[in-house]
């Protein structure tokens, strides 16, 4: 499915409601935030998870960040695009390859 | 951008450091609020924000949830439409329009 | 040690930077998250954990949730018993035994 | 209140309900977390905030904060004091006074 025809559909829901108001980045960032602990109670006890409700609380947290990166006028490929050419540097897959060590330790 | 292009870079830095291993879905869900945490330093004290902080950190909660997304075979902008329909009728126009109010307090 | 001596140099660390005017019961709020994240951090590949790290970050938390019962009022002590006298009531010991399911799915 | 008291209470209720094989330490810091998400959305809109929320949801951090404490041996009064003189360190008098500056650009 098409990205733009999602941000099509969140700006038409956000903008029927007149909840834009709401909507600061400050806001939207407290939200994704939020959404994630929603998410991550699916998985409070252990690795076995309900997949619907990560699926419903996984879709929050995305609603969330794709209206911050509206707000912003950021574009989430290209930002998530230009966040991993970074990570491409600090994680040099001789170093990194088969670890979980964060950068600084490496 | 591409979406798809966006997945393969993401599925090519974590095959060349064998990560996979990592990320379960626990482990991204925790990721996930992790790093909704550190967007949400930006905002700590106030709605005044670095832009290139706010658009690095974005971009981190955004890998996670599209790791998370590929790992169960979800494809984030269904999952994402799929939910607005839900939001629709939790939220009725007539009822949600300039309030945010949760939707079982309407 | 005694909390009351706690509480002594917490406010005394807050009054001698002029710090109370952040700390605002939301901002205390975001902080809270942000701290846990951190903590979170530690864990997010697994249970394994440095322990001194895992101190830090747990008192960082606990310094902000400390920070925030004083600006409402709140005796930490206080709110924590009277909450576990609703949990009895939510998790009756017969149902509850040894299960980790959520109040409503009993 | 004695912090002893609502020690005592919390093994008792966890001891009556055998939930203690839920509360890995892993387990025990993404329930912090995710109780941290309750607490902020308290505060999702604005600062404006139902004090009975904030309380109920502020000793749900809080509960968590102590059996991570006590799962690791950990007294909470004496690690945040504890911390605090790391604070002092990292947060000099002249040059934090009035600033929510995080430490390193100070």
């Amino acid at each position: 499915m098409s990205h733009e025809r999602t941000m099509d559909l969140i700006r038409q829901m956000v903008s029927e409601r007149e909840w834009s108001q709401f909507h600061t980045p400050e806001n939207l960032a407290k939200s994704i935030s939020i959404e994630s602990g929603e998410l991550l109670e699916s998985f409070q006890w252990g690795g076995e998870a309900d997949i619907d409700e990560v699926q419903s609380e996984l879709a929050d947290v995305l609603t969330y960040c794709f209206l911050l990166a509206d707000a912003l006028g950021l574009d989430v490929d290209e930002i998530v695009q230009t966040k991993l050419g970074k990570t491409h540097e600090k994680y040099p897959v001789n170093l990194a390859k088969g670890r979980s060590t964060k950068y600084d330790r490496l």
